[in-house]
């Protein structure tokens, strides 16, 4: 009854935790939320009737012009007639794999990565060919799927000599690279965070960004930027999904990036609870894991020393039970690929005491499950 | 470069249509478009923070419960747990569609039908198979897409016995009935609107509606429900689309749903729009066409008689040059298919004024065109 495709739509391993995790006294490292005390105050007044009737598909000019301005300050030159908002930048990957995955299709993929985006492609049909951040080759793939900025869920950020080679790469091969950047805000210390997608020169290319990190998730909006040739049909595939993005959002986030003032200061704030969470993760994980300090973003990576080397996914029932979620790494490479015994933690939005008492949970389980396994 | 579905990706020619005629002055019958007058006000002022917070795919369960009760009071069974939100019911033809459709798939369609359900399902590589309401037969597709209530663009109502006959094609041939049900309130005589899902016995069924129609289309909201083996696919699939609808759409619905007072008279001033339209239309149009009167929805739907017939796409640009935009009928049947001269015309978003003058140009236009040819 169903199409083919339908066998590859595994359930989510991060909708699955989130549904589970939805109780009270939960200790939640799973999924990538932003703190609920960093939201900005949002200005309702001046909202319109006219907001309430149907808009263009691209999204609102006056939003499309604030972004464009923006993706220039960053380095990517671009006007608002490529610049296509969207309802969340997990439908930029929709998008995008309906755009250029069918069935065989290869796409170059950092491994580990985003989980949803693994998701959406396979749903099309992709196979992957992982890269190596160093020495990227992306031969033989149609598109390029890359997270250069406090990727997820490494947190790595590409160097300068890296963000060169990555467009390299993709110029050479004639792969489209489409760049995720959703966390480029949340820096906490000094990085190139130049797009990749500047670099190209006649490659073509797309670009997405998110405004759930820095200013609200529930209000779903993100957008998109791409080179000449991908825009039309992809203000296409979008109006095919949903007509155009909620209105009210639109206008919400265009009075904010309008505004001069923003009291929020979200890098201090995050940077604290990274702060916090790499004590607590010293105490209790030293003997565990190995692990980088992430220069922004939203996660630690953490690879269980060998001894303690396990699936993590089994660990995850029990440590929920306990009060403590997290998420598996093996749920960040292709299906199929040989996974290290890995987690990702979010440090965002628990409190430093909650960090504390759930790391220390955490890593009690990990420690007797290896007891009682040997 | 792009995945072969890309080739079906047809420019929209109502969002053509739509950008020429966003310009001062112009008269619409074009789009399907609400009146503005008729929106509700809206309360911001009991949003709270945590809707800003990432939600359930699903949607906000207590958005879900009002829902279902709704459904359960128009004679559809069912509980919440079985509403999906969506962002528009736009979304809920795409998720169907990568749910069932692949190359080759036959749908069984009414001819005409809403032309972004056709685009939509043209995408993942869909055959059709159009079907007759007054003695349906579906046999041999997987699919069924039906608007029965206030037909998109005819206006057609299904009689109770064709409710029955269409539940019973379905049935019979295995096809999976998505009933789509975005004008149901839009009603302005009588007439039996019980969803044709709800007289299916044990096959399976899709129906969705929207609060484009009755709230505002610029909050991007719809629902769908469904049966229970189709549940899970379809919000997994939600979640690789965009993860969930947006929150403030969401709550700001739903608080007019609680709401006891909703002092607006839809049915009312769109009957009297209908009515002053339908003046208008015997005026100008006696000689040049042939029509029924809409018992409900937004639209009259005009043949042209044999002596005035022609394409009617051909007399768009003229149309729009003189400050009327109207929308050819030939975009509502699939590709290839032999289509009669006809028009769809909205009768809901021009002034009376604006109606009566919109309608003469346009009736004068339509007999020129063909003076020009004998």
């Amino acid at each position: 009854m169903f199409a083919a495709r339908i066998e590859k739509l595994a359930e989510s391993p991060v909708r699955e935790i989130l549904k589970l995790i939805d109780q009270p006294g939960m200790i939640s490292f799973a999924g990538g939320l932003p703190a609920t005390e960093c939201f900005p105050v949002f200005d309702f007044s001046h909202l319109q009737t006219d907001l309430l009737q149907y808009g263009p598909s691209e999204g609102e000019r006056a939003l499309r012009l604030q972004i464009a301005e923006s993706l220039c300050k960053r380095g990517l030159e671009t006007s608002a007639d490529r610049v296509l908002v969207l309802s969340g930048s997990q439908q930029g990957i929709d998008l995008v794999a309906k755009l250029m995955i069918e069935p065989g299709v290869r796409v170059a993929v950092e491994t580990p990565t985003y989980l949803a985006a693994l998701q959406a492609f396979d749903l099309f049909g992709a196979q992957y060919t992982d890269f190596n951040i160093a020495e990227p080759s992306v031969g033989n793939t149609r598109l390029t799927y890359a997270i250069p900025t406090f990727q997820n869920p490494t947190g790595h950020c590409y160097s300068v000599s890296q963000r060169e080679a990555l467009a390299d790469a993709c110029g050479q091969a004639g792969s489209v690279l489409f760049e995720d950047d959703p966390y480029r805000e949340l820096a906490y210390g000094d990085c190139d965070r130049t797009p990749v997608c500047s670099y190209l020169q006649n490659s073509p290319w797309i670009y997405q960004s998110s405004f759930s990190k820095t200013y609200a998730p529930g209000l779903r909006l993100g957008y998109l930027a791409c080179s000449e040739s991908l825009y039309a049909p992809l203000v296409r595939l979008k109006q095919a999904a949903d007509l155009h993005s909620c209105r009210l959002s639109q206008h919400l986030i265009l009075r904010l990036l309008r505004s001069e003032k923003d009291d929020r200061d979200l890098t201090a704030f995050y940077r604290t609870r990274r702060d916090n969470f790499q004590k607590a993760l010293i105490k209790e994980f030293s003997h565990l894991a190995d692990w980088e300090v992430p220069l922004g973003g939203l996660f630690f990576w953490l690879k269980l020393k060998p001894e303690f080397a396990t699936d993590t996914r089994q660990l995850l029932q029990r440590s929920i039970a306990e009060g403590v979620a997290f998420m598996p790494g093996e749920a960040f490479y292709p299906k199929g690929y040989e996974t290290p015994a890995t987690l990702r933690l979010n440090f965002s939005h628990a409190s430093a005491a909650q960090a504390v008492l759930g790391l220390a949970k955490l890593a009690k389980i990990i420690a007797t499950s290896v007891e009682g396994r040997v």
